[in-house]
């Protein structure tokens, strides 16, 4: 998704600027596969983009210092936003909290689409953002560039949210959703593995382990919980075969995972598991990868976002909501 | 929806000022029905809104100046934002357009929900705003409290929005809904009247006029173009009869009133009219009162949010959304 972020960069990079303001230069990338490269006045995308495309590789970019680490990429170039994409251990939140500590701690804002650090430690990472007087931004940690937790934190301040619902892992919605054309279970998942929805190993996905990563992230940063990881109740797909979705069917409804975050008294709570939503409900209509999440209010009752969950492009963009919205605040 | 949002105000004055730093007083109401009283330390919200309950008026409030119209209530009092609530003219603007021009040559920042200054003269209001060096917000304007045009301006930014098509009238989507239970047209607009849906001369719902005023402030608002109310094509759904209902839903269709603005080469187009759409669309599942707004974009697909148009809470909440991002953005 460094990658989609870098194409979208590249191709708006002069309306940004126009439209909103935004002025930038990349001035190092550091990839423990694809290798590293810093040059202080900036690198020319168009270059980087067009290497990864034929070599697979960033090392033969012409000019610059290669080989920094990540760690002494964040502290030692003049980089002023580091943009944390690695992957996701729920876990440890490794290696992406150290990446967030040391950013911090140099006084680097830092935007990340990494859940492990949100979810494992967002009450200490944003307490160590305030101290150092930058900012710590993850909006593609949940529904990938869809805005949703701009839309619970800043959209809809003030709102006062009882509860947050939704369908917050593409993969399993498409397979149930294929699973309703009477499909298996099976088949849908090797099917999913080839088109790149799923892992090898698809257990993030199918045992619920993203929406539960995400279903923290809600609980902690849009309703102010304190919950860790194992606070909350998850189950994931695997035990639904056929027969359970016909027979929901016969009952006018539809099986989705669904992740939830409530009040409850002064306590906040979470869990991840499959419901029979009534066909009518709208996030029954939800389908296949695409993801949505509603968030029951008391001043505006119900209010939706759908939009895409997943996808190189459209977790980059979510890079790129939070650079701007760093833009807009340092004004 | 004045009222709505004293509301709110008074319900959470505490919470408001402990989570956003709002940090508020209420110095002036000013309304030609129900009186005007202005005192500089601020009213008491409490004894205004039981005021209104008892006796529709706020005259009998205890104190302050009493009977300052809305222009002198503008100028001369020590309101540093103004909210402007008046009934939309989508022909004139007025009083809001001359309300919100006073403002601003007065240093005031100013909240409207409002849809007919908007419509027909954004672009004059937004520049004089600039000029004053203050605020001119109108979340309200489109979906109500339901945070449509901040999606599109901030939480979007970027995003590349090539089409944006949405219901945009509760009262139509409301009267389309039940008759799609085999009630006619003109039962469900007794009804809708009623239940204080729909006003006594029901035209600028069921003729497409308010709709149309929402069109216009999408496409020059969210996608920098120039429209007039007159660019835009309209039709309401007075044509559509219970038979195209039935018709429709033999193909598997739905009438929906759809607002819709699209770029074509470099220009913004608009239009407002009925549209049969495939019972499997998105949109086609919005029911009842509900509106719905999706933004066709290049960086993230289709991204759809729904929640309610109308009600004069939900309204009254798009003015605590723009009173709280005007905050954020003086710090």
């Amino acid at each position: 998704m460094g990658q989609g972020f870098a194409e979208i960069l590249h191709k708006q990079k002069d309306s940004l600027k126009k439209q909103y303001g935004l002025d930038f230069e990349v001035v190092a990338i550091s990839d423990p596969v694809k290798g590293s490269v810093y040059e202080e006045d900036g690198l020319k995308l168009e270059k980087i983009l067009s290497l990864v495309k034929e070599t697979g590789k960033i090392d033969g970019y012409a000019g610059g210092t290669k080989g920094l680490d990540s760690i002494k990429t964040i502290i030692s170039t003049n980089a002023n936003v580091i943009l944390e994409v690695s992957p996701t251990d729920i876990k440890t939140g490794e290696p992406a909290i150290t990446h967030i500590t040391t950013a911090f701690n140099n006084k680097k804002h830092v935007i990340t689409t990494n859940k492990g650090p949100v979810a494992l430690a967002y009450k200490e990472l944003s307490d160590l953002a305030n101290k150092n007087n930058v900012f710590f931004k993850f909006e593609g940690t949940v529904l990938a560039g869809t805005p949703a937790l701009n839309l619970g934190l800043e959209a809809l301040a003030g709102v006062g949210i009882k509860e947050i619902k939704g369908i917050l892992n593409g993969t399993t919605n498409y397979i149930l959703t294929e699973m309703e054309q009477g499909r298996t279970y099976e088949e849908v998942l090797k099917e999913a593995q080839r088109l790149g929805y799923a892992e090898a190993k698809p257990d993030a996905d199918v045992e619920g382990w993203d929406a539960l990563a995400k279903v923290v992230i809600l609980a902690n940063v849009v309703m102010g919980g304190d919950l860790k990881v194992e606070d909350i109740e998850r189950e994931g797909i695997t035990k639904i075969g056929l027969s359970d979705i016909e027979s929901a069917k016969s009952e006018n409804k539809r099986y989705k995972l669904i992740g939830k975050v409530w009040r409850e008294g002064s306590q906040i709570k979470g869990s991840v598991g499959p419901e029979k939503l009534d066909i009518q409900d709208s996030l029954a209509q939800v389908n296949g990868a695409t993801n949505a999440l509603t968030f029951m209010t008391n001043n505006l009752g119900e209010v939706t976002i759908i939009g895409p969950g997943a996808g190189k492009k459209e977790t980059g963009f979510a890079l790129l909501t939070d650079l701007l919205s760093i833009c807009r605040r340092k004004e």
